[in-house]
């Protein structure tokens, strides 16, 4: 039934159905290299299960992941470390952000979810006493990023890497917090930066929905045939996702577009329907809430027209 | 294809399987009319669209919806009130408990979610001014319940409902402090009796998977043919039911069942499969969360054993 | 040495230099009652241990005490009950209001104080379980401002009573949110009623200055040689008004002004020199912390001018 | 009149009265080098406005004054920097400790008072801008304690100082917050190393009771006739000892012992009486709030005797 849509289409419907909210929103400004990116694109590819993609907008345009990046790195923590992980990480919605600080004091150290800044610098402090140095541990994520979006040329925007570390006082905080309650192994200087590096990563539309296609096929990517996690771990990323995926808007998202998926502050979205597709949206101008506004606004309106929900 | 299953033979699996936590948990004991239940019964049913349903355990047996209760006020206010109802509350998952008055307190009396005890007191608050007294806007709720009950007998136990009020000055602090805000239009005493009489409805696992059978097919009941909520809205009712609805454990059972649900500290339980069936739970014991934790267990396998997720 | 100042001149000073903030402030709103009272009086009184009292401005009008009466049922309860009472309600500066029911959900009902709103519903609360009945708890406490003040036509505005009992939803929520913790014996409403019934006894700056002297003094009245409360309870009123006597801006008023203090939203404040004097200033306007603007600065003046700080 | 009492006599009865409190509490134990120190030491030391020392037990052994320097960077500050100093930190108590993070995100990175540890850091940094590196201005504090003290012997303990910076996450924590509001001028390194540092100075009960005269004679040193900060600015710091001084239970300590005074984990307490003496204790053993449990004591006995309360 499904592939009866024609996505493409819809996905011209969706571009122009979107474009009045062009001017809406405002671009991540607390770093100089974000706050450069030309405000107005927008982006939207989808990549289902036979390798078949649909695009429109600037499809190839590279945009700093930020924190897409969180999706890559729990799910290396899955496979290298499994359910031993939830020791350190727990697997509930944060509420507001304002609590962010007192919720970790509250909580001994132990962050919500791995969605949050905090939880995904506890997820890299697992990999880099993996991986020993930070080379190795960046070089091991995007090696996973290339392969799963079958594009070596994949790499990270180094400015943004330095201007973010430079900036990155409040995750120094969280991390130096968590370092007190012994949930932090390594060099709380190491750990924030690799986690700024793995942000630091650039892809595209085209290669973000390309990747994330094992997430909608229960762990295996359904083109190369690979299993990068277990079925049920696929599915509970995807449910981290559908509950902490958004920020403080993770409900909003659920309500309105009804799909796992996954932010960051550079404009880019990504979300899994579960069994048929992955898409990936971009457009830099945020809401309120840090979550790329016509981005979200499109996959609601795809959400509406392809009746695309898990609910 | 999930017709094939041989729904009593996994229910009767997961029954077995259950049976090794029968002991565990912990009956809710703040008032004594809950307390004294007989704590190892256990129940599950499941109502399919062609009005087929399979049951194991005490599927008669009658119990006090408790929270549950907050899905059918909810439906009740979208459907009076749509959109206009989320200027008073809100629609993300509310973390830690520890922070139900201080998040009430930092956003100025607007409960983050119709499924926490204050955003269910708002809820009963527009309920209660749109049928101007306690008893009519009891009536409606319970009508509501019974028809899509298919079932006239469905009532509440005065001694829960009594007790309850006696032991609610949490609530009414809740009540209190939203009144403070303006959030509570009518009185406070009323509102909060309006809200425990209908956590005092009582309904048997039978009973409860029939009745949510609409909010599986989209808003319309797939065996009477009436239209409870509109598609959109009974998505988003589910949306919610897998954000916010089991407490500070709301991320845990999406992470684990993966299914919308709705719990209540009776020991009652009702899960969503969209486009499938509807499901109901009900084992007294409750975990440190305050959700029925063989109602959990069982759900979680029952899951398993069917794959029947949104992810 | 102290003998030596010419407190009628120093006064008229004080006065002169507090005009050019008279315009300054706002007066309390919240309830009809209070807000239409001609907004620009100011009264200064203070009253040595020979009986002898020097004033400036509108000295016999009477005002609303509000929270001065804190002190007033704080004193009678630790004549009554000693450091029992400590079990009940703590000694601590509560830092930001915006905490206040966050701290009391962390501390498990026991609030910080018995001069933040929770403690004084405490301290209410153990003297109503004292004198079983609104009235006679109500006519205790007036009798000894009465006695204290030498003036037996001090009374209280059952306007204003009954206003803040009516927009008196935070202080129920306060006192239903430590009646879940059990802390409060008595019906919730009882004591809040009692409790609002203090707030709205009225006195002029010339009786309450009259009134505090026995806490200048040890806990004896110099001028009728009663003992009201012991010298160690005396000094510890004392203490605790210094420490927690103006909300969140305590620490300013021990800052700049050095004495223990007491204030109310009617725009009275109470003022202690520790073996000297008395001292009551009235000014309705308030600063953004809720205590009269004009009554600060008129005492930091003051202060400045005599040298009178404790420190 | 106070020059009556027989100081020697009344150091010996508290000492007896304070023996069998000297198996209470515990040593602060977070870093090793605090950890070694004989438990059971006692010490007190009182020095008169002309140069008269009392002291009873172990009155020449040196300990870690650490949270005392708050006392001496903040005057340090005052003498530099004056009221502008209030932009970047309050005067306010600050409450639970369990609030520190939460209550700096709430007020934007500014700390409530400069006792507390965010509060003495950001008083650091505006040290460290002034003197340009960790040395000057580590020597330039040193140098005040040295000839407030009428010794240049005293020191610091450079074991103490790195283990203290090797476990200070969380102040590391609280800095790196407080610079993402831009309240922290310099490195954080370089703030918080300074900040240890300070804390780690070694002195007597008989060096602090000498150093600390100043502040109980309005800024000038009695024996040296220097004035080492204003009449107004030595009231403010003993106002703020009095609010602030003992963490969590400065209104446990006003209560009880009624005096100005400032503790730190290396089981030293400085206690000011104005126009009369200065006061230190040192004992290891910590009660629950982490003040010298045996100090406190001693102090409330010393108190009682004497009467000498500000109150």
């Amino acid at each position: 039934m499904l592939n009866e849509f024609n996505y493409q289409q819809i996905l011209n419907e969706v571009y122009d159905e979107t474009i009045p909210y062009f001017q809406d929103g405002k671009v991540a400004d607390y770093i100089p290299a974000l706050a450069k990116v030309n405000p107005e694109q927008f982006a939207m590819s989808i990549t289902l299960f036979n390798g078949k993609q649909y695009h429109v907008g600037v499809c190839d345009e590279k945009f700093s992941i930020q924190s897409i990046s969180k999706v890559y790195t729990f799910t290396k923590a899955l496979q290298l470390f499994g359910t031993k992980l939830y020791k350190r990480v727990g697997k509930e919605p944060s509420g507001n952000p304002f609590n962010s600080l007192v919720q970790l004091e509250y909580e001994k150290g132990i962050p919500r979810n791995p969605f949050i800044n905090a939880g995904a610098i506890v997820v890299t402090d697992a990999l880099l006493s993996y991986f020993k140095n930070i080379d190795k541990c960046f070089n091991d994520t995007l090696s996973f990023i290339q392969e799963t979006s079958d594009n070596e040329t994949i790499g990270f925007d180094r400015n943004v890497w330095f201007s973010e570390y430079q900036h990155g006082h409040r995750n120094l905080a969280l991390a130096n917090l968590m370092k007190s309650y012994n949930n932090i192994d390594n060099l709380v200087e190491d750990v924030v930066k690799t986690y700024f590096k793995h942000c630091s990563i650039e892809m595209s539309t085209k290669e973000l929905s390309r990747s994330m296609l094992f997430l909608a096929n229960h762990g295996i990517d359904p083109i190369n045939g690979k299993e990068y996690v277990t079925h049920e771990q696929a599915k509970r990323i995807n449910a981290l996702m559908l509950t902490c995926g958004h920020y403080d808007a993770s409900g909003e998202f659920a309500f309105y577009v009804g799909l796992p998926g996954k932010s960051g502050v550079g404009g880019g979205i990504v979300a899994i329907v579960p069994k048929v597709m992955s898409i990936a949206v971009f457009s830099p101008r945020l809401n309120s809430w840090g979550n790329s506004l016509c981005g979200t606004k499109a996959l609601e309106i795809f959400a509406k027209k392809t009746g695309l929900s898990i609910f």
